[in-house]
This record gives C-alpha cells, sequence and structure tokens, in this order.
C-alpha cells in the first residue's frame, strides 16, 4: 500500500519521461556544444524541449532558459534584476508566504543594501492587496510573488498586481503553479518553474524572461543558453522536462478536474468524522493541496502514524520541513500555535483515486482520536 | 560505425549508472527533505552516494557538497571565496588556460573591483612557475587552477601550487582531472568535479570544501547541503554520480593505461603516416587527450569529414566551440594561427581500442591529404 500525498514536495515521473531520458541517455549522449553529429542531435532535444515549455508558457522560444530547478530560476531573477537595476531604485516587494528560494535571496539582497518589504497574508493565506498597493513605489524595481503557495494552495492575483506594479520588474515564482494553473497569459516579466513538481526530472527547471527585459547571468561560464546560463546542458533531464509539461499542461483541465474531486472528497470526509479540524486551504486554492489542521494533535506524530498505513503526507513544505522551528506560511496567516502544530498538507497529483481517500479518511480518523485520547499522556 | 573521440566533451553513462538512476527514478522519487520513509530512502540515497565521492577525493563527507555540475562548482569557489575574504585582500590568481567557468566568474569578479592576474603557459600548456611565484602576494586571497587542461590534457603542479600559495586560499577545477587523476592527497581548500566526465549523468557535480573553509552559498533557498547548496537534492544523479565515480576511481590505474595504449598507438600512427604535424599534448598528461595540429588543414573541416566515417572528434574544447575565434588555450600556449586552424583533439575513453585507432589513423590520414590537396582550391 503506498498512497502518496506528498505531491507538493515532489512527484514521481510520469514512465514516459523516465523513457524519453533513458533513451537520451544511452543514445543522444552527445555535449549540445561539440560541432559532430552527436553534439547536433542533443542540441535538437534541448531545442524541442524548449519550444515545449515555451508553449506551455505562453512564450517565445528565446524567452526561456533552461535551469538546474525552481530554486536557481528564482535567485536568477531575484538576484538579477536587483543588480541589473540598483541604480534605479533599492526597494523589493515580496510577500510573507514565499518559497525560501525568493526569502534566502532577499535576505541577501538586504545585506547588500536593498530595502524589502513583506506584504502579508489572510487567514487563508490571500495577500494583503491594500498593503501591496500602499508598498509600491518610484524605487521599487521589483516585486516577486509566487503563483499558488505551497502550503495551502492559495492563487495569487498575479493579474492585478501585473496591472498595478508601477515601473518595477515582475518576478512570479510558478513552481507550484505551473500544470496547476493556466500560465499562458501571466503578464510577468519573469516566471520560475520546475520539473519535478510535474511529474518531470528532479534538476530542472526554466526561467522565463521576458524579450526586453535584461539581467546578468547568474551562472557564469561556456555561454549556453545564450549567455544566460553556462554548464553543460543536462539534455536528458531536458528532454524529460519537456515530456512532462507536454502532458502535464496539456492535459490541464482533466487533471485539476480529477484533483479537486479526490480533494474535495477528502475534505468532506475529514470534516464530517473529525470535531475540531480547520481547513487552512481556501475553497478556490488550486485543488492539488488541502491543508488542514487537527487541533489537539501534533502534525509530525500524525505523519508518522500515517506513514505506518503507507499514507505518505507532509506536515508543512517538505524544503522546510528538516528544519526546526513552525511553518513561516502559517505563521504569516495568523494560525495559533495549536492549529500550526496540528497541520498537515495533503497534495494530489492526478493518480490519487477516490478509493484512495476512503481508506485515508479512515486512517486519519483513527489516528486522530488515537493521539486526542493519549495527547495527555505523551 | 561510432567511434567516439569526445571524451573530454561529455561521455556515454555506464549502464550501471543509467540502471541506477532509471531505479531512483521509479522507486525512490521522494523529497529528501520529506519527513517519510520515502524522503527518508532518498536521503539514503544522497548520503551514499555523498560517502563515495568523499573517499574518492580523500574527504570527509561533510566536505562534500553536491551541486548541478562543474560549472556552478567552479562559480560556487570563485564568487565564495572572494566575497568571504575581501576585506583581506583583492587579488586573485589564476592561468589563461582555464575552463571558462573560471574565467568569466574573474571577469565578473574583476567588475566588482578584484585585481585578477592570469598566469602565462609554454607551447605545452605548462604553467609559467616564476610568473606565479612572482605573483603571489599579501593581497592574494584566491589561486584558482585546473587539475588537468581540458585541450592538452597537460597536468598542472597542484601540489606545488599548493605548497607557495602563502595565505591564499586554493581552488582547484579538477573537471577534467576527476577519474583520471588521483585527487585523494590533493591539497587544496576547494575543489571542483563534474559527473558527466567520468561517465556519470550531466546535471551534477561536487564541490569539495576543506573543513574550516567559510564561504557563503552560492544557490540559496531550503537550506539544502547543510546551507551551502539549495534546492531539491537531484537524488537520480546524484546516486549515479556516485556509482560512476565508484566505478571509474575504483578501477583508475586499468582505465587510464587503456587509455594510454590507446593515445600512445594512435600518435605514433598519426606522426608516422602524416607530414607536418605538431603534437600540442606533452607526454606527461593525461592519456585521456591528444592534441595535434595538422597544419594547411582546417580543424572544423576535418571534423566534418572524419564525422562521415563515423568518427567524433573536437576542436577545441566543447564548451567554447560554438563560439568565434580561436581556442584561448591554444592561443596561450603561443602557437600561430595556422596550427590553431588545424588543431583537432582526440579525447578517449577507457572503451576506445586498438583496433578502432587503426581505422582513425587511416581516415584522418586521408582527410589530411585530401584537405591538403584541395586546399588551395576552398
Amino acid at each position: 500500500m503506498l498512497i502518496y500525498l506528498d505531491n507538493s514536495a515532489t512527484t514521481r515521473q510520469y514512465d514516459e519521461v523516465t523513457r524519453v531520458m533513458k533513451e537520451a541517455m544511452e543514445e543522444n549522449f552527445g555535449n549540445p556544444s561539440s560541432l559532430h553529429a552527436l553534439g547536433l542531435k542533443s542540441e535538437k532535444l534541448v531545442r524541442e524541449s524548449r519550444k515545449t515549455i515555451a508553449k506551455t508558457m505562453g512564450a517565445a522560444e528565446e524567452e526561456i532558459i533552461f535551469t538546474s530547478g525552481g530554486t536557481e530560476s528564482d535567485n536568477t531573477a531575484l538576484y538579477g534584476i536587483a543588480h541589473a537595476r540598483k541604480r534605479e531604485g533599492k526597494k523589493i516587494i515580496t510577500s510573507q508566504v514565499e518559497h525560501p528560494a525568493v526569502l534566502e535571496a532577499c535576505r541577501v539582497l538586504e545585506q547588500e543594501g536593498f530595502s524589502v518589504e513583506y506584504i502579508g497574508v489572510d487567514e487563508k493565506c490571500r495577500l494583503n492587496m491594500e498593503q501591496l498597493a500602499a508598498a509600491i513605489d518610484e524605487e521599487t524595481v521589483l516585486i516577486s510573488v509566487m503563483a499558488v503557495n505551497n502550503e495551502t494552495g492559495t492563487i495569487m492575483p498575479v493579474e492585478k498586481i501585473a496591472a498595478m506594479k508601477g515601473k518595477a520588474t515582475l518576478h512570479i515564482d510558478a513552481v507550484q503553479g505551473y500544470g496547476k494553473t493556466d500560465l499562458t497569459d501571466t503578464k510577468a516579466d519573469l516566471i520560475s518553474v520546475s520539473g519535478h513538481k510535474i511529474h518531470g526530472p528532479k534538476g530542472t527547471g526554466a526561467l522565463y524572461i521576458r524579450r526586453g527585459v535584461r539581467l546578468p547571468a547568474f551562472i557564469v561560464g561556456g555561454g549556453q543558453e545564450r549567455h544566460m546560463r553556462s554548464g553543460t546542458e543536462n539534455v536528458p533531464a531536458i528532454a524529460g522536462f519537456g515530456k512532462a509539461a507536454e502532458i502535464a499542461c496539456g492535459d490541464m483541465s482533466r487533471r485539476m478536474e480529477k484533483m479537486k474531486k479526490v480533494r474535495d472528497y477528502l475534505a468532506a470526509g475529514l470534516l464530517d468524522g473529525i470535531t475540531d479540524i480547520k481547513v487552512n486551504s481556501p475553497e478556490d486554492g488550486v485543488a492539488a493541496v488541502l491543508n488542514i489542521s487537527f487541533l489537539g494533535t501534533r502534525g509530525e506524530v500524525l505523519l508518522h502514524t500515517l506513514e505506518q498505513d503507507g499514507i505518505y503526507v507532509s506536515t508543512g513544505s517538505a524544503c522546510s520541513s528538516n528544519k526546526k522551528g513552525q511553518s513561516h506560511v502559517l505563521t504569516a496567516m495568523g494560525l495559533s500555535s495549536r492549529e500550526i502544530e496540528g497541520a498537515i498538507r495533503f497534495s494530489f497529483s492526478e493518480f490519487n483515486t477516490i478509493e484512495e481517500m476512503d481508506y485515508v479518511i479512515d486512517k486519519v480518523k483513527a489516528a486522530v482520536t488515537r493521539f486526542r485520547r493519549l495527547g495527555s499522556f505523551r
């Protein structure tokens, strides 16, 4: 029994992706920079993948660069725009609930002399738009906001932000939004996406850079990716990423519909069967995430109990779960310590089923009941 | 017929590496940061690979961080040490024949106010040690030199440099040396290595950071790799890299002996059968590379002619071959334009055979003869 409900941390690759990668590893192993036929074959794989990714983002091919993942894409965008525009202004705006790849880059930029304003959110992780509107000024050169929050599934109002950004460059971290929301019309200057959240390979991502937007390269060297990202192209992973994007984005509405049914069924079942629980995800969030606080329990204990039953969930985001301390997202949402402590994130893929959810509801109910009964003895 | 003699550009993965990666993709797809069993399994794969890589570098596990490749490792080392030590001095020493991943990082650091001295080489790409000795001063905080030159196979005197470095931090770019020379006793502070040059996966590398050496992280975010390299670990590639390192380094002397026989046989055959040629690689270089100028020919034309016969070679390094202009390495060696124009790099793996070399000698002889005969008409 393996019921994987941690798809926002990472996904299992589509078998077709693994096939494409294996073929590239065995047959098309040339270096795209090599002038001979093996190099050209590899270059062609990269080009085809770029075409696919560009299409899923409503972009032109030359607006896409491949990176080693979402974190590198975020760093490239933030450092790049801040450094390119530092003479025009030293203010950056982001939110309190961004991924650490954005928040940590902001901390580094603060040390370099930039001032960063962190916009707050409400109890469903919705951005405080009044605060944002007031924050944007003549000094603001960069706004970085995520498309979808990784812990709650909350969809951020990217289009509204694009309309009010003024002269600031707008970066969207769409690592959790890609393949789940339509990015083809996004009016952003830069968009980060990642392969392994959409059943593609780990170690690969892309950064959309709108035509005309100028920023220095982050990783420098041999001049690959039109000098924007040096290093021998990870051809098999890039090919696999293209395949994953083709499947995930090509079939997005059916996939999301499946996830919505599963999420709604799970939410209803849990709300119906367990008292004292609080849903932290908004109803209109992406259907891939359901964050719930089971009051009077400890998320980490629940996680390990469910694991015994073959159910894999998360307490917060994987990227910060190894660290001490509470989720910065749930904290920013104003949740109480008790609510944060008892929070579990269920995150779905199109491979999860209603039948699985029946089992999950039973097991969660049993675990919460047992924990609450024994709680005072722990 | 496929005779691949471009192994310094990239190698075909060992089949065992592909197997290990496929298994990780299909079975161990968890995010190492996840708290559940799937996360732990992935974390274990990373730990095992780190142990292997550490062993091949004579390092402790905590001295190794995984990166997306040699270029990122080089950038991390150069930017990191320069920024960490900028208050102690602003001088950096490197050579004229480094990989662009080092040279371009130096150019960026020059823009930041560092002064960089580029040490010259002789006609066999051997470092000018007098110039180096004179260059090292109290201001010098960083010396970055490659272990093995990628275009000629020249081995740099790393141990001598380590002995004379003074208070400077020593970084060795061992991307071309790893698996070909013994790094276990290298007295360096930082060493960059890469997976895809030793039949491992593309998109993975490592940086050895000697215990006690402090530098800021280059890619920031979720705090993976003990905060030195954020981003979800590329588990399948890291596992594959470990397997490749285990094979390549475990069997290094046999592999290099095989390559030496093949290289020497090819060199002798070409020297014997073709007039007006000049060997640019030193005899005591790594046996993986043989760089030869066929005077009165054009390397690029030779390359495409040999390609018709199923022989894949390179004109310079793959990483700069896409660019206009002549090899910066051969230029630094003082070669004439004619010598540079006619240069071909043959680079070997343990899978090349003497029988292949008989065929290659024949085909090169024919191609050079034809070119020289027709040369004046082109």
